[in-house]
């Protein structure tokens, strides 16, 4: 199979802002793409040779753009893996497999995973609903405080919840779930994994998250993280054990805790390009989406180092502004030395809406990182 | 005037190669773009939002299109500067003006140019047409050897000659044309200018073009230019005093030759990103086409310092290849570190055709060049 032929064809699901950034490189390879998404307004729509209107969800939508195409990928989780299935049967190399995003689509399947597979996370209990939580307490089976997470569709923290008393429990779903002890840690870390259909693997390097001292939010990604060289070496092997378990095929991005005793528990997967990589774009010598590409391709994979420290900063709509977006001082930002804003571009804008990212560049990683809180101290995301 | 609004449109002359690596960077600003192009097949069109089809010498073509943006910029020289000076005056903001265009499109007119701006250059002549050099070599105003160049549409190396002989002479398309005195040069050198509309200047690094010991041809563009820091720092200040003088508005690409004395004699420029800064989309904090973007839409100009050292050599197609491409051994060189091919999609190759180019990028230049060697030695652009 020869990508650069004239009658090669990738697809993707999902044509929103990863499927775009991912887009962007196919281009520099002359890459045919097809998009499949649900939106008439998908941001991949300028981006790829064809574009397709459907439900990711749906099998027969998902069945009928695969067959069209050599190899397809995704850049969303929630897609239907019985049509995955279907067509790696029928032949489309279908990247990660549908085998891999079933376990990833459940997390208390997931969980199971890795207990199954000895990878360290944090202890759990898998209810088939939320009801019977209260029964388990009582049975002094769980106790307070715990996180109670929705096995299906969770996605940018919804679906998830910190349980400290019997009263947080009312008005969650009562559906499938787990039940997660809380991890006081003391970092929380992530490793993209890439791997290709020939078990060539490449790890980038342990990247931190950041977080406000108050707020208990992400501020920063941070890469390399400035952690131990003991941890950073444990972290990337937890990485590279779960990849393996997977036997999985594209980026794998694993997240974790570094607890406070320096222990790693692998808190959970995306299989696919991720925010916690967008850093790459600017800082490494091959970002993740050619990354991706490369994987999914069975391309010899690039070299992962950073030419640089890289910083990462989401671009969220300011509480209390809805309407049409406006970046507030974005040119003063732009005056700072190397920084760029990634604009996702949509058009309107609500309180935490992912608008876009900004990474900031430096030799100096703590250089990077003072310029970093200017940059978010300074540009906000506003309407008109 | 916000970029960031929805009612903004930027418009680009020319849907080829170059507009289609600057679209790439349009969509990371999420800015609205607009393209003309002859071809149905343009290769921007599958990365613009809007695509028209229409002649760039044509004015009508080039004035109904150009009145509907906000900004107009251009990725070819050959464009109708009546209906650029149309729409200046119309209030599209054009960028570089008709102005600089038109003093570039001619040879004659641009080494005037230099003259008048005391800008150092090779000698020359001008002649109305190529019949009127022989009396001049007759009357003993012009010597063998020297460089025969067609005042217009010289693209690429088309429509230059070296002239030794009255033989040599033949043949040549009898056009306004200069003859200019052949420079022993020790080095061929670039450094490309951005300015924006506030008069803010940036340069890059000088690159350096080195030439293949026998077939006399470039074969890689060196970030920065091996060469000493007196001499880098004289280029550079020519190219600040050409930038000026044009008092130009966007990219200004200058070639120069070092000669042997070590002084800098201007060659020729380019008003827009140019194969000599192709290198700073892997190696520089800034690439040159978003470097293009923030200076045309008056943004700050980013920060061009590279991040590591780049080496770009041109993928053109091999000699007794025509037809269906193929880029054989790319996957070798996709194993090498830090190298990236950028395919350009035309779909047939022929000999000497520009089908791409690959960037290496190193921390050691050593290093890098000794990668582009292996890159160059392995990958070939033959056909089917």
């Amino acid at each position: 199979m020869n990508f650069f032929s004239s009658t090669f064809k990738l697809g993707i699901l999902g044509g929103g802002q990863l499927g775009k950034m991912l887009l962007y490189d196919t281009r520099k390879f002359d890459i045919y793409t097809s998009v499949l998404d649900a939106s008439i307004d998908a941001p991949c729509k300028v981006a790829c040779n064809e574009f397709h209107l459907g439900d990711l969800m749906d099998y027969d939508a998902v069945y009928n753009f695969g067959k069209h195409v050599d190899v397809l990928t995704f850049e969303i989780e929630n897609v239907n893996t019985d049509a995955l299935e279907a067509l790696e049967k029928e032949g489309v190399k279908v990247y990660p497999s549908s085998k891999t995003l079933r376990v990833i689509q459940n997390k208390a399947k997931q969980k199971l995973f890795y207990r199954d597979h000895d990878i360290p996370t944090a202890d759990f209990s898998r209810f088939a609903y939320s009801s019977e939580i209260l029964d388990a307490i009582h049975n002094g089976g769980l106790e307070f405080p715990f996180v109670w997470k929705s096995a299906q569709f969770g996605y940018d923290g919804t679906g998830v919840k910190i349980i400290r008393t019997e009263a947080d429990l009312e008005g969650l779903p009562n559906v499938e779930c787990i039940a997660e002890d809380m991890i006081p840690f003391k970092n929380e870390l992530a490793v993209i994994v890439a791997r290709n259909n020939q078990g060539e693997v490449s790890t980038y390097p342990v990247v931190e998250m950041e977080f406000h001292p108050e707020a208990n939010q992400v501020e920063y990604v941070i890469c390399p993280a400035r952690i131990d060289e003991k941890v950073a070496k444990k972290a990337i092997d937890v990485a590279l054990k779960v990849s393996k378990a997977f036997n999985h095929v594209g980026l794998l991005a694993v997240e974790m805790f570094q607890t406070k005793e320096d222990n790693i528990l692998v808190n959970e997967v995306a299989p696919r390009p991720h925010n916690s990589g967008h850093h790459t774009i600017e800082s490494s010598y091959t970002s993740q989406f050619e990354q991706h590409l490369r994987a999914i391709l069975n391309l010899p994979l690039g070299k992962t180092d950073s030419k640089v420290g890289g910083i990462m900063v989401n671009l969220v709509g300011a509480e209390g502004y809805t309407g049409n977006v406006i970046y507030q001082n974005i040119e003063d930002i732009m005056k700072m030395p190397g920084v760029t804003p990634h604009i996702y571009g949509k058009k309107q804008t609500r309180p935490f809406r992912k608008m876009g990212h900004v990474t900031i560049v430096n030799e100096d990683l703590n250089e990077a990182r003072k310029i970093a809180e200017e940059v978010k101290n300074t540009i906000k995301v506003i309407s008109q």
